[in-house]
C-alpha cells in the first residue's frame, strides 16, 4: 500500500496532491465534483463572467467539496461575480492573469484558501505579497492560457523564492503533467503537488464536444502551439505576455503570423470561429490542449485519471527511493 | 550512504547519470575532462567547424575519457572533423540539430556511443531509425539552440516511444535542470539521465568570459528568451525550426523582433556582437544560457557541481521513496 501525503493534502484535507485547472467551459461542476470525489480538489472554471452558468455549475457539483478558478482581469469587469461564488463556500478561490489584490480580502472573509497562478517570478512576488495560501507555477507546455517559462526550471526556483520569503506558501506545478511520472517529478522539483488541465480536459465529464475529444487522442505533444488567434477570432482582450496554446490544426494553419489579417476579418472570421467550436469540428477553431496531449490515449472518467496518476507517482517514488538507499 | 545507478551509468560505466552538454566555444576540453573525473561523461563541444581549436581541447582533456558533440548541419559541410575526432577514441559522439544519417556508420565503426539529441518527436523518430544508443529529449527551456517543446511533458512522450519502438535506447533529460531536485524529476519522468547545459557553463572549467559568468548570477529565470538574433548577427545560418535560447539585454532588447533591420546592418552589427562577446560585455552580445540561470548561485568546479547534484537527487529520492512506501 502506497500513499502520498503532502503539505497540500493536509492543508486542504485531501487524499491524493492533485487540483484540477478551472478550464473557461470544459472545467464544469461535474468535472469538479469528480476530481473532489475521488480525493484531490476539482476547481470550477470562471470564464469570462457568465454568472448565471456559474450556478449551474455548482448546482451540478451536488454538494461536493470544489472550488472555483477565475480568469483575474476578467473579473474585475464583473466582480460580484465572486460574491456570488463565496456564497457556495468553495474551498479555494484560483486566480489567474492579472493582479489578485482586488479580490483576496474578499476570499480570506469567506473562509477560502486563495490560489495564485503564476507564470514567471514577477507573478510570484505579487502572490507573496498578496499572502497566498497556495502558488501554482505554470509552465509553457500547459494547454490554454499561459506564458513563457518552463516547467521543470520554473518550479525549483520558485520553490527556493518561497522557502526564503514565504515558507508557509504552498506551491502546485503545473504545465505538461498529466500521469504519475509528472506527479512525482513535480515532487521531486520540490511541489506540494499539480494542477492538473489536459489530462482533466480529456476527461468523461469535462465539457468538451465529442470531436475535440476524438482530436487530443490524435495529437501528439508536438501538436500544438501558444498563439493568440483564437482571442483574436473571440475577440476577448487579453492583457500582452499571455498566449493561449491551442491544436495545430486548419485554423492555425491559416492565421497564426497573421493575426493582423485575421483582426481585420473578424466579422466572417468571429461567428465561423463560434459555430466550429459548438459543433466540435477540431480544424476551424481552437481546440483547448497542451502538450501533454502526447500523454493522453484514452478519455477516461476523471477520478480514475485522479487516482491512477497518484497510485503510479506513490509507486514510482516508493521503487525509485528503495534503490536510491541503503536497503533496511 | 546513497548511489543512483541507471542504465545509463551500467552502459557508459559512470559514478553519476550526468552528462555534460557539448556547448559551442564554452564546453572545451578542461570542462569535459572535470565532468568525466567526477563520475559522469564530459563531452567537448565540437562547434561550427574550427578542427584545430577541437585537437586543443581534446589536448586539454589530457587523456580523460570524454566524448563530443556536433551540430549535425555544421558537421556536413566539414565531416573530416568527425573522422579526426574519432581517432581520439571518444567515449560517445553526441549529434544534434539535422539529420544523422550520414555519420552514425562511421561513429559506431569507431566504437563510440550514438548520443542523438532531439527536439520534437519527428527527431525521435529519425533517431530511433538510425539506432542510436542514447536519445537526449531536449526541452524549450535549455540555454543555447533548441525549438519548442517543455521538458516535463516531452520527456514521459518520448519515455513511452522508446519503450514501445526502441526499448534498449536510452533517454536523456535536458533544458532547465540544475541540480538533484531536476536530476531527480528526470528519473521520475522515465529518462535514465541528464545532460545538463547550463549549470556547467556557470562553471569554472567553462569557457566563458567572466563578464558573462556574472551576468548569469544576476539573471532570474525570467531573464532569457529564445530568439534568431545571434545568429543573424553572427550569419550563422541555422536551419528554420531552431532558435537560440540566450540572456535577455539590450543587443536581444534592440533586434528582437527587427531581424530584418539587423541582417541588412550585419557588416556593422557583425562585428560589434564578436567584440563584444570576446569582451565579456553581458549587454551587447549573446549571453548563452538558459532558465536554468534562475537556479544557479555561485561559479563553481565543474567536478563539484555534477557530485551534488548526484547526491541531492539521490537523497531526494530516498527520502520521498520512504514516505511513500510502507516503512520496513
Amino acid at each position: 500500500m502506497t500513499s502520498l501525503s503532502t503539505r497540500l493534502t493536509r492543508m486542504l484535507d485531501l487524499r491524493h496532491p492533485v487540483v484540477s485547472a478551472p478550464m473557461a467551459f470544459a472545467g464544469g461542476g461535474a468535472l469538479a465534483a469528480a476530481v473532489s470525489r475521488a480525493g484531490g480538489l476539482g476547481l470550477i472554471g470562471g470564464g469570462y463572467g457568465d454568472a448565471s452558468w456559474l450556478e449551474e455549475q455548482f448546482e451540478a457539483a451536488a454538494g461536493a467539496r470544489v472550488g472555483v478558478g477565475f480568469i483575474t482581469w476578467s473579473l474585475r469587469k464583473s466582480p460580484s461575480m465572486l460574491t456570488d461564488v463565496l456564497r457556495h463556500r468553495p474551498a479555494a478561490v484560483m486566480l489567474s492573469f492579472g493582479d489578485p489584490r482586488p479580490f483576496v480580502d474578499e476570499i480570506r472573509a469567506a473562509g477560502a484558501r486563495i490560489i495564485c497562478q503564476c507564470q514567471d517570478m514577477g507573478h510570484v512576488m505579487d502572490a507573496v505579497d498578496v499572502g497566498a495560501d497556495v502558488v501554482v507555477a505554470q509552465g509553457a507546455e500547459a494547454g490554454g492560457h499561459g506564458a513563457l517559462r518552463g516547467t521543470l526550471g520554473f518550479v525549483p526556483e520558485v520553490a527556493d523564492h518561497l522557502a526564503a520569503q514565504a515558507p508557509d506558501t504552498l506551491l502546485l506545478a503545473a504545465g505538461g503533467i498529466a500521469d504519475g511520472r509528472g506527479l512525482a517529478a513535480a515532487l521531486m522539483l520540490g511541489a506540494d503537488g499539480v494542477l492538473v488541465g489536459t489530462r482533466l480536459w480529456a476527461s468523461q465529464e469535462a465539457l468538451v464536444a465529442e470531436g475535440h475529444h476524438r482530436a487530443i487522442l490524435e495529437t501528439d505533444g508536438d501538436g500544438t502551439l501558444r498563439t493568440t488567434v483564437a482571442d483574436i477570432a473571440r475577440q476577448i482582450a487579453w492583457p500582452r505576455g499571455f498566449t493561449a496554446r491551442i491544436r495545430r490544426n486548419a485554423f492555425t494553419e491559416r492565421w497564426h503570423g497573421h493575426e493582423d489579417e485575421l483582426a481585420r476579418n473578424v466579422s466572417v472570421e468571429g461567428p465561423r470561429y463560434r459555430q466550429a467550436f459548438t459543433a466540435g469540428d477540431p480544424e476551424n477553431t481552437g481546440v483547448w490542449f497542451g502538450e501533454a496531449a502526447g500523454l493522453i490515449g484514452a478519455i477516461e472518467p476523471a477520478g480514475e485519471i485522479v487516482e491512477r496518476m497518484a497510485s503510479e507517482a506513490a509507486t514510482r517514488l516508493a521503487q525509485f527511493g528503495s534503490a536510491a538507499s541503503t536497503r533496511c
